[in-house]
């Protein structure tokens, strides 16, 4: 297999109700099976996701939180409104409304002005499909769409691409049953297909600052569907990882480590 | 930034002893700044990483996790024998002596002779230095090589291909200090290129029994260096994530949880 990959040059800054789609299709020719992927800061820009960071009334919870993290309480009560549990508090890694767990829910305060704060987008697979449909729309070529973020992982230095919402590309690839080179049966076959494009993506896209948001990978043979990022996610009951957190967390709750011990934690 | 990957058709078998870089040389000219993508399953298989499953005594240990598991004991017993510590044990999650953090020691039973189980390379960063000296060698070319395994993740479903080893290239990109488009320096900003990398040849290799196990990108300006992967690896003390899990298992180790509960997990 061969594929090519590249960054879409010259992309202006995206403001609220910009086309993304027109904004690919007028600098780049697409061709049907291209994926195109965007940064989801763009995204949420042009979906209008930036918000005053004081227009909001921090609770206790979030000042506690912000306290520990030498955070501003106003951008920790913008990430706890757009989660459903807290896995850790220092740093804060959260399971997000939209059910991928990162640090701080992806809300971004680098990459927007001073005194605003970025959201990811809404419903990120609505988006890429929204992105997708526009695409053929306006030239024709049926492509797959992925919206990336960088994301830290356990166990490893580093943030890596991952994706947050797709479209026209199957998020995981299952080969359960399928046979070895010697006939064995593999027994662990998923494959995160969609967060290797994504990271393949980032790999040359590099972070935000570099003013390369979109890339177009070309040639690559994947799987079609349509359900989009969400089978990505594991369920609690079946991630240990998340329960051991969940768990320690609800100790720690009962019986504060002490501020010099929680210190040496390190961000993700 | 425009790159180009694809992957070396027509690789035989690897048997003990092949040399890697010929393989390589013989199939596809290089370029300077190419960089070479191994799965270390045919590394293994080069240096003769191959050992019979029945070589070995399983101790006392090595047939609870296994029963635990579902698994051979023998096979267990290599994973313990090539590991520092137990984070988790069903499923088997281990620090190897390499440093990195993944199930069941990255030890292969697929993808080798029935009998058999295949270790990852002893040194897996002196292992790329050799194929890169190799193959400066053979055809005057200054390449970076990486060798690659694929792993399970955290909160989220499908195994991704990463570095196990790397030479000529950094493995991450530590940009803090660095500012973003609006001046505002970058709180969180150390990239996982070569994890990046390898996701992305990964994603054109395949799982190993399609049979295309090296991969060349080219194109891509990466940052040099030669500290190999460990630098990638997070210490205990810096990882919430393996202190969670180290404390949780000590406090089963003390209560065990019941066989019926702990089934739920789901294998990673």
């Amino acid at each position: 297999m061969r594929i090519t990959a590249y960054t879409v040059d010259d992309v202006p800054m995206i403001q609220k109700g910009d086309d993304l789609a027109a904004v690919v299709a007028e600098r780049t020719k697409l061709e049907d099976d291209d994926v195109v992927v965007f940064a989801s800061t763009i995204v949420s820009k042009a979906e209008g996701r930036r918000y005053l960071l004081n227009n909001i009334t921090p609770t206790a919870r979030a000042e506690e939180l912000a306290a520990l993290n030498a955070e501003d309480p106003h951008f920790i009560q913008y990430v706890l409104d757009n989660s459903t549990k807290v896995l850790w508090k220092h740093p804060l890694l959260v399971e997000t409304v939209l059910g991928n767990v990162c640090i701080n829910a992806g809300i971004d305060r680098s990459n927007t002005e001073t005194g605003y704060i970025l959201l990811l987008p809404a419903d990120p697979n609505a988006s890429a499909r929204k992105i997708r449909d526009r695409i053929l729309e306006l030239t024709g070529k049926r492509v797959a769409v992925i919206i990336t973020d960088m994301n830290g992982r356990s166990f490893r230095e580093g943030q890596i691409g991952v994706a947050v919402g797709c479209a026209g590309i199957a998020a995981i690839h299952d080969k359960r049953g399928d046979v070895d080179l010697f006939g064995h049966e593999l027994k662990i076959t998923i494959q995160g297909i969609v967060d290797e494009v994504a990271a393949c993506a980032n790999m040359i896209m590099g972070e935000s600052n570099e003013g390369t948001p979109i890339a177009v990978i070309r040639g690559y043979a994947y799987l079609k569907d349509d359900l989009g990022i969400s089978v990505t996610y594991r369920k609690d009951r079946e991630d240990f990882v998340k329960q051991a957190l969940l768990d320690k967390l609800a100790q720690m709750e009962k019986a504060p480590a002490t501020k010099a011990k929680v210190k040496k934690a390190k961000a993700y």
